[in-house]
């Protein structure tokens, strides 16, 4: 049993075990487990294609998939998170896939419950398999991570994602260098011009803008956030030969980038969303094949006063 | 990979091909793709029984369902449809159904994503498997539609359900008459008194009176509608003997029809329902059997200036 | 076809025979009906543990599944019960499980429609599944319920889930004795102190306080109610050497039971979770096993005057 938290806990041999199988995936590879098998997903805040991406992922693997709704959940009855879990486990999941709006949420079931967890997206905190999406888009693109230089252009200062990806990176021989407005920096790296970050990166790795979170924190119209800040049409012609645009989505047309470059030939973004089903494939199938060390039911009971 | 959009859009060749198709499957025939294949459900508007009937259908040919909910997806973050589309034919749907509100939400996708979509009602303008099942269930009961009277009773003006069935219906040589109260009708065809459509046709086709959208439009009590315009048990006994009485459901006990009429015996209410299950999966089973002219991803693309 | 409405319409033979199956099931036991077969969940009341229990039972047997979300559905357009479920039957659900914030939903569904309803909770009045699966945990536990004193504690005069719980138990050979504060007690049975039940019972069945009940009805804070009426530690001390705690569950900690007593030995807790799927199993299994005396759409169609 082994859960997926973050991506700094995984050493980079794991990181590199987990791109071969995904891999594999994307090569029509097969792997069911012996018997009928149940995943819960459990989405405590929206998300389109993260949660179909898991359901494809875990159908294609042949699970039984139980989707679990936090709207319409005893969760509404103060219900804690743990005891959530719990009831999953005794219902029959076999593996719990989670959401959730606390960055930490996973530190009160890590070593409690008996079913491995994977990571959906945590807060702003952690988001593991989005970064590992990023990885094998650009294994499959240049074949290593050394040499390469990644630009990463948004908010940096408050995305923790950002962060973790910058430090997988950075641990597989990249080179991440950051663009964002002097309000969105901070002490994490090198900071050049948006140009310049065009000019020279290999992978220029667009973030998303949060309108929601930053309605007040910006004094800049979409336009003025395009032209100073985002990828539009002129800047994608300074790009390099062989460079490729990237971004998590959703994305925000003519803001982070034009809407003319969505889809045009080096923009890499709805190959992401398919690499994002191979990478869950191998998450799950890692999160289950190495089952000893997980803890049981029994294991878990406290000794009551009197027996 | 083939589309339905509209009836209009539909040959009466291809009219029959799909009844036939959807009469072959009453009549228990199997069909499945050869691999395992995702339909996504994308339902911007409730609906009980349009929903479950494809959901029915797509799981009795042995799909993977995506049940996209509209409510807790990334649509409400400002995602266009169109990359909602896309981002579910990236993870690997090979269908969409979608229901909009918007009546021709379809074409900003047409031609532009790579996987066929099927119209599961758009607005108050199009829903092309309801004609479908209301005329599979026709030619069950008749035959033919050569020489048939169809009576449409409701709200006419505001119903393009009623004119594009009424228009295929025509194509395939029925009559349509049409009755309904002064404020509901227009000039699409010939206005009969309810007492003179109910002993002439060989199919009373009742529409569903809208409360929300009527509330202020008909000065009449639900009685006084029921009395004057409904299907009341009175009524019911000057229908010609072989005739049979239609709803596309859900209907409103005492005000399009009297509660005693919904299950008697010329009602085909619940057996229309039972209809739309075998129409859906002829549609479905039609639009991934022809795949030659369906855009791949790459020709979606779109060049950038320098590669 | 056979209905599971209420405890007290089974006999003590077929209570038996249920948690024979079930007792059956959680042994291994394959069952699985000969065809694809449709189990539709209706839930009007939201519900984590009761819906995911059945949704597991359900795919454990290899059915297909339709979840309806009544906030999503065509019951705010005024549908009634009895039409949704006619509707499901129409499209090919085979059995519906349904939750109903009203006590006796099903008496307008009894012997009108063509297939078995199996109830998941009326509103505070009956709760088949949730009886059969305290039953089975206490069965397993002791292999009789002859002579076993079982203490049901919390809010009895409102709880006719524990009514029809100790009205089972009473049929089966065992002695149910209550616990409450005295504004939950009525004169269903022999009330003793809390301190007195613990020392005395083989079962402490313990009920979940429902605070959003109960808020002006209880001068009582949480800690008093623990202190004076809950399972706190000090009191689990006093319980017999092989008695066990139950709990339907969702439990508030350090209300109803202390926190570290949850999971200790003696909890059944998460067992009854469990137990709760095999149970389901077998009222599934039973459902559809006997289908004489179903009610067809035929005989259900009433004669219109002429036809």
């Amino acid at each position: 049993m082994k859960n997926l938290l973050t991506m700094s806990a995984l050493t980079v041999h794991e990181i590199y075990e987990i791109l071969h199988d995904a891999q594999q995936f994307a090569e029509g590879m097969k792997w069911q487990p012996s018997a009928q098998q149940f995943v819960a997903n459990l989405f405590f805040e929206p998300s389109t294609r993260t949660r179909f991406s898991f359901e494809a992922a875990e159908r294609r693997l042949g699970f039984e998939v139980l989707n679990f709704d936090a709207a319409s959940s005893s969760t509404q009855k103060g219900e804690t998170l743990y005891d959530t879990v719990r009831t999953l486990e005794s219902i029959g999941a076999n593996v719990a896939v989670i959401r959730h709006e606390a960055d930490d949420y996973f530190d009160e079931l890590v070593g409690r419950v008996g079913i491995p967890i994977i990571n959906a997206g945590s807060g702003s905190g952690h988001h593991p398999t989005q970064s590992l999406l990023d990885l094998l888009t650009i294994q499959q693109e240049f074949g290593t991570f050394e040499g390469l230089r990644v630009a990463i252009s948004g908010d940096i200062r408050h995305s923790r994602v950002a962060h973790s990806n910058a430090e997988a990176l950075s641990r597989l021989g990249a080179e991440v260098i950051y663009t964002a407005p002097i309000h969105w920096r901070d002490n994490s790296g090198d900071y050049v011009e948006m140009d310049e970050a065009v000019k020279s990166a290999d992978v220029m790795m667009l973030l998303r803008i949060q309108h929601e979170r930053h309605a007040d924190g910006m004094n800049m119209t979409k336009e003025d956030y395009h032209n100073q800040y985002g990828l539009t049409v002129e800047r994608e012609k300074l790009m390099k030969q062989r460079s490729i645009i990237m971004h998590p989505a959703p994305f925000n047309r003519n803001v982070e980038i034009a809407d003319e470059l969505v889809e045009c030939e080096r923009s890499r973004i709805f190959k992401q969303m398919t690499n994002g089903v191979y990478v869950r494939m191998a998450v799950i199938k890692r999160a289950l094949q190495q089952t000893s060390g997980g803890m049981t039911n029994e294991a878990i009971n406290q000794a009551c006063h009197i027996i």
